[in-house]
């Protein structure tokens, strides 16, 4: 079991990696809570539900089972779950556990940021993507014209991973998580990158998923400390999610993973260092790792123009200029707001190359 | 023009009273804001909205205008709001102005609380009952299931309170207003409550409502700076309110105002302080003022059982024990549990009481 502590503006919280410490969850929970409700989705529900239940030192338990994918991170199941926890008698001192990926971890905690004006939870992972999402306390729903539009900075009061659930996870799922990964390696050191592009996911030991999760959650949880709020450094975050935020809500939500997605937009943010800074990043070995390991990347033919108008309505851009996230050299990332007429170049140039790679 | 600075967790922040003074907002306004959205209700739209829209030194402004009403401050005009702001380019750096009263104060601070997860706000009071709910930072919607469910704490960039516009307010507004005043005196300062209840509505000053403003707001912010999050003193605020939100929300929002409901939920409170510290409080000159000043008291006929069924689910219950404000001795609060034999029967007499008056 290790322990990584983060200080939040608000309070401190542990995120705790383990082998099966979802049945140890008694002693990372406090007991004062008046009742819990646990949210899920329909996967995690046959999966991992009932060790949890099980497990708790709680009469008070209420469930709500999600069904699955990022569709249904929408403002109707928020409500609804709102709905369940006033009809359950949820109060101020009840405790909202999100038990699966991002999100459930985003939806729920979206709920306990803003049920009664805010309640405690805890996030507990059950995807490698969500040690991205659940460290850091940004929670959200999407809206119909955005991802994660609507949403808050709500850390949670503790993260329990327990990375025996992972074994579960299917190959996109995987292969979502270890986009984040890596691009928690580009943008803070060159070993980690090195070591997670010699990696192949189809042959990955329990051993190297652990430090993997351990390294990324590490850099995660540094940045995060340093600038909560993303006002500055916390951008660096984001690199490959401008684009890769255009592409989901383009091809609608749950069409390609989230990983995938950031992936592609990885390659476009490596292409657009090197034209800007002559950067000279190892974006050969990237592409032919994400080939290896069958990342899609001959997704649907995407217009351009309608790529951009998604990308200027990111959160990251300010007056309707996008900003994204490049990189001078591995480990050194910049934020950079982008004029149009260089980004419709380079991203008309990119989707013909992604039709070849 | 008066200014109360208050001490919010994330940030200080003014109020600043004064006669015409939505003409001098620039002086009042950061003025690096990107873009401006202005939400207001259509009554407000017709009296003020262009005073603001001219004075204002921004080319960038979009304005929302919801109907009046606390039926208003629903999920769907939550979700619409976001949906014009996305639409409108608002950014990571735009501001929200709250231009209403508490309906729209609430649903406009717990949308820029929520935008991006997060963006400024400043409160533009144009009623005498959102003195109360603009100071603090408690931002919300309504659940079918309850009032204010749903929401934040979340403290504006600043509280502009021009009282010329509290001029056009009607005679109930006018009384929902002053109940809120005569809570802040009653949980603080005997000198303050027999000057208001020396106070007739329909020959008030401008002189004399400054003033009351003034103190009110000067009670509510010292409150709110010992407790911003409501684990203690500021429960305090809520004298009269677990009884009027089941009343409020019993009848269906906006059939009675939130300051008449107040009123009535105060007289329960009294009433129990009575019984349980056999406190001498002024029961008699209190419904005695609500009646001068004609409060309507006489209120459809509601179920005990219904009344407190609500009151469980009020945010500040807890294990499904209604808790309510009673006091001791004017200026003198106590937070109290109350058991459910206890409510029912004194709620059973209250109601038949309340039809005699």
């Amino acid at each position: 079991m290790k322990k990584i502590k983060i200080k939040a503006s608000s309070h401190e919280y542990d995120i705790t990696i383990g082998h099966g410490i979802r049945f140890e969850i008694n002693e990372l929970i406090n007991d004062s809570y008046s009742s819990i409700m646990i949210i899920t989705d329909e996967v995690i529900e046959n999966l991992y539900l009932n060790d949890i239940k099980d497990t708790l030192n709680f009469d008070n338990i209420t469930t709500y089972i999600l069904p699955s994918g990022e569709a249904e991170k929408s403002i109707n199941n928020y409500y609804k779950i709102h709905t369940r926890a006033i009809e359950a008698g949820l109060d101020r001192n009840s405790l909202i556990i999100a038990l699966g990926g991002g999100v459930v971890g985003d939806i729920a905690g979206f709920v306990a940021a803003t049920y009664m004006r805010g309640i405690d939870f805890i996030q507990m992972p059950t995807t490698i993507l969500a040690h991205d999402s659940s460290v850091g306390g940004k929670v959200a729903i999407n809206h119909e014209l955005g991802k994660n539009m609507i949403g808050a900075f709500y850390p949670p009061q503790a993260v329990i991973y327990d990375i025996e659930t992972l074994k579960t996870l299917n190959k996109a799922e995987l292969r979502s998580g270890y986009a984040e990964l890596i691009k928690e390696a580009f943008i803070s050191e060159k070993d980690f990158l090195n070591e997670l592009l010699n990696t192949k996911l189809n042959e990955l030991t329990d051993k190297q998923l652990s430090e993997h999760l351990y390294k990324g959650i590490k850099i995660k949880s540094e940045i995060v400390e340093a600038d909560e709020k993303e006002s500055n450094v916390r951008k660096y975050l984001n690199l490959g999610h401008t684009l890769s935020h255009a592409i989901e809500s383009e091809l609608g939500y749950g069409k390609i993973t989230h990983g995938e997605a950031v992936a592609i937009g990885m390659i476009f943010a490596l292409k657009l260092s090197n034209i800007k800074y002559n950067a000279q990043l190892p974006n050969e070995s990237f592409i032919n790792w994400l080939k290896i390991n069958h990342y899609p990347l001959n997704i649907p033919l995407l217009e351009s123009k309608k790529l951009i108008k998604r990308m200027k309505s990111d959160k990251k851009s300010k007056n309707q200029i996008v900003q994204m996230i490049l990189l001078e050299t591995v480990g050194n990332p910049r934020i950079e707001n982008l004029p149009d007429e260089f980004l419709i170049k380079h991203l008309d140039e990119f989707i013909k190359e992604l039709e070849n790679l």
